[in-house]
């Protein structure tokens, strides 16, 4: 039996009760190390946090191992309980998907066992659940690679009056160049895109295409570290959010469509104090309370 | 401190552990009970579970408790710590958010815990998340009040190649007609739309309107009981899914736009086996194993 268990988003006290009676009984634990890894803490104690919580020594299955071991985990998976820890829900990414269809192919047991993920928990931005359209991901730009699909998603979402929730681009054990040349595996500081970088990238888009999907005044909500204890959401102009600073990763942006009144009440608790003389912005305090 | 916490979708073990320590040492617990109470098994022991393991006693608040006395709950939480438990995640539903405003107003300190809800389990269906479009509600038809707004939705989503969740109708507590000209308070037995229903009203629109949003022939998936012991997931066109008993509520919709072959992959583990004579269908067992 292989479980695919979410983690949800803050901490390690993030897993439900029954996850962790089923965690406390499998063999073998793995966790995935590259969907949203620093967002949990992993970076430094993490782990070990995980591990006391748990009792169960755990894994670091990173993006190499799930794609080129999967196999070996799935034969385990066959003759013993073997959880598969990951963080949000499992079905954020594609990657288990794939791994439910591999392990249904090998007459493997699956069991899934759902937690919060970005795709809900964004819904404590004010914005409406039901009211968002298209999901777009924001990938870095590099000098000669702009790829700009999510800008006609955007364009279809407001046109319908939706909101568009953007997801924004992770690089985390990224060969280097030169290692790739050498045949040598050397990996790229991991990366994390910026709200800030986000929107300068959207505005250019919006520069080169001149659709007037959306523009500098557009209402957006900037969000970082979602759900966990020290949260901060900020609602304002593209051209407002540009100007904060959120801190440390992970970071993700909405784009506004139409707002209802009371969508407009919760933005006003989030909205930037343009008039403020330091900058200050409406925070969630420690404790990731509102 | 108003906590707001998301109890997931199964049972009572869907708490997360921080959310247990925080009910645990919080003066009041209340639990929504309108939203989706069945789908938690409320009817019967469910609450005596949940008191047990959580430890407090709770207070069952249905929807006029909290759209009535909302004042009285927030007042309270402004001297102590309240609990107030949420099926699901906390942002699903429109009256959490209300609740939130109404707290902020007060000068209440909120703080949110998210868990899974069904705009993210659902990716268990296989059809992935980020190409949902904007969600739909699907309302009990009467004799006179039809209305078909959905259909505008649907056809939008389809247009642009997107997958649509459909919401069907929950009736809980609505007041008889009789007592409400009487003015006593006499309520209806609670009313759960199965997918069965849902279909038929869909195929019943697209006939009326003739846009060829969709037909008996779209392939959708039905999910009941999300994220329970015993959920259901069958894949397979509008027409075969009116033949399946989908069983004991919740129930709700997908309808497919474009799929991509992992996609088609996962649907196929949840197909109706139409040559099967007995009509059996896939599906998952008991311990919501897939």
């Amino acid at each position: 039996m292989l479980y695919i268990i979410g983690l949800g988003l803050g901490d390690e006290k993030d897993i439900t009760v029954k996850d962790l009676e089923a965690v406390k009984k499998c063999e073998k634990v793995y966790i995935e190390a590259y969907t949203s890894l620093l967002s949990f803490g992993l970076s430094s104690d993490g782990l070990s946090k995980l591990e006391n919580l748990y009792g169960r020594s755990i894994t670091l299955a990173d993006r190499e191992m799930v794609e080129e071991k999967a196999d070996q985990i799935l034969s385990e998976a066959r003759e013993s309980e073997i959880a598969f820890l990951v963080v949000g829900d499992p079905f954020g990414a594609t990657t288990h998907t794939d791994l439910v269809v591999r392990a249904k192919k090998m007459g493997v047991e699956v069991k899934v066992i759902h937690n919060a993920s970005v795709m809900n928990a964004i819904g404590i931005c004010g914005l409406q659940l039901y009211r968002y359209g298209e999901t777009v991901s924001i990938p870095f730009f590099t000098e000669n690679w702009r790829p700009d699909s999510f800008y006609d998603k955007i364009q279809s979402n407001r046109a319908l009056g939706l909101h568009t929730l953007c997801l924004l681009d992770i690089r985390v054990k990224e060969p280097t160049l030169e290692s790739l040349c050498r045949g040598r595996k050397l990996y790229e500081p991991p990366k994390f895109m910026t709200i800030n970088t986000a929107i300068e990238q959207l505005l250019e888009v919006e520069q080169n295409r001149g659709g007037s999907a959306y523009n500098e005044e557009t209402t957006s909500v900037g969000i970082a570290r979602l759900g966990s204890e020290d949260q901060i959401i900020v609602a304002g102009s593209m051209g407002q959010l540009l100007t904060v600073d959120f801190g440390a990763p992970l970071h993700c942006l909405v784009i506004a469509g139409n707002t209802h009144p009371l969508e407009e009440e919760m933005l006003e608790f989030y909205a930037l104090k343009g008039e403020n003389p330091e900058g200050k912005y409406n925070k969630t305090s420690s404790n990731g309370a509102l």
